[in-house]
């Protein structure tokens, strides 16, 4: 099993869509080219999802033509349907990133569709994206619960991720939105979806809202996932439970990785600088445990 | 192996005594009792050392006879030499902690002792212990790095598990103190220790300092620990790295051992909101994601 791990770092997408202080467009570059510089592999930059539904990311197309792309690195961003895809092609996107719940309820609350309809709505970005050679990611979320419905059946998380994966999505993201999960259902939710896309295409997204990511993380590296989806100085927030911690954050996986001898290719020094610098932007002290004590150490 | 998991509840004294918030006598009673009413089964109460060294904990003697002791919990106190046990059993102390680092440093900044002398010292206290029928339980620290000397010998680590063990330590807890500790280095260092003292003897005490602390108590529960030191509302702070976080936090445990299908005997929604009213006297959030999490959700 190899030991490098990719950490894909959603600070600049999942990150700062979920937070208030607007965050202006100079400065989100300057979050992204940073970010690079601390030999990150895969940063995604930045949502093509109408400025309606989210106003923090209306610059998509000016901090997606501002950034140093670095040949090596992806910068995926989000896609909701072919408008947003032709909009991310005009400035040059070569990764998209597209999204379905595993819960029902929590698609028809979103985005007013079953997850039969959410997945057939993307059909057509897929196509267009595989004629212009553009990668896809897929995310599903909700993976080991639900704001809205609760429970979500394994069987559901599993049937959604075969089918992104089917469509073409190179690797498949499990997200646990709501950061309810422990290891052992962690764990078993993978096994369950690895039994049927390769572990290889696979990556995980955990959120620590209730402490829980880097235990989940754990689990989910002892059987083999090498892909780790995490938001530098923990940006983001739970937008189901106001005031807790949401994404894991970036330092407090590559410190962890590090000491168990695992290599991501990261500066952790440069990434917890930046992390302090981010949270500096939103007014509040960085939620990653690492970079507050790389601080003070 | 048992599902069934023993929580050592260290926030009233390892979590008060590096807070700098004064706590009054009659709150610190509160919350023990508050703490014997969530079902824990150990509770170290207070430190009988010098009040010149431990301010906070000056009162022990008033908490230790305030406090509702409930029958089947076990309330240690922190005793440094014969002086402070003769304190302890005046007002009917039943069971004592001792201490050593396993770092040499470590023990001659803290005590100005070596290691060797540090346990000699203890040696009159676990013969009037034993004398007495009185339960001693043995804390390691610094057992993944010291804040002086840096790395730490695994061989004193376990040389120093292994003579309190001899000694009379029914249990001896090992400290991860500045909680720079990863999960395989935590595995590691416990199946060592192990390797010398029976694992049902054995404890393991993490800082979330570098946010690892959840991730090292399942890497150590996997290997077969059963007995968890964690703080409610991750009182305690680090003292080696200030404004950085401290003990791991009581709830945060609890809830990914029940998540993960184990038994604890605790309530955690009355644990959560020992810990918010807690940090409300602290003057502070609470440090337990999960609590928070609780609160909002």
């Amino acid at each position: 099993m190899s030991d490098h791990v990719r950490i894909v770092e959603v600070g600049p997408r999942d990150g700062l869509q979920n937070e208030k202080a607007q965050v202006a467009t100079a400065d989100k570059i300057a979050l992204i080219d940073r970010l690079t510089a601390t030999g990150l592999q895969s940063i995604e930059a930045t949502s093509f999802v109408s400025p309606k539904w989210v106003p923090q990311l209306a610059d998509a197309a000016e901090v997606f033509t501002g950034i140093q792309r670095k040949p090596g690195v992806h910068y995926p961003v989000l896609v909701p349907n072919e408008k947003g895809y032709l909009r991310a092609r005009e400035v040059g996107v070569e990764e998209i990133a597209v999204f379905s719940a595993a819960s029902e309820a929590f698609n028809r609350k979103n985005i007013n569709a079953s997850i039969d309809e959410s997945l057939a709505r993307f059909a057509p970005v897929m196509a267009m994206a595989r004629e212009d050679g553009v990668r896809v990611r897929g995310y599903v979320s909700t993976v080991l619960g639900c704001p809205y419905q609760g429970e979500v059946p394994l069987a559901d998380v599993v049937r959604v991720a075969r089918e992104l994966h089917a469509m073409g999505c190179y690797e498949v993201s499990l997200g646990d939105t709501i950061g309810t999960g422990t290891p052992g259902k962690a764990r078993a939710m993978l096994a369950a979806v690895a039994a049927e896309v390769p572990m290889q295409s696979l990556a995980v997204h955990f959120h620590d809202t209730w402490g829980q990511a880097l235990a989940n993380i754990l689990a989910c590296l002892e059987i083999g996932v090498r892909v780790v989806d995490s938001s530098v100085a923990g940006a983001g927030g739970c937008p189901y439970a106001r005031g807790a911690s949401g994404n894991v954050a970036s330092e407090d996986v590559v410190y962890m990785l590090h000491g168990m001898g695992m290599t991501t290719g990261i500066d952790l020094a440069e990434l917890a600088a930046t992390g302090r610098w981010l949270a500096g932007l939103l007014g509040r002290e960085t939620g990653s445990r690492a970079g507050k004590a790389l601080a003070v150490s």
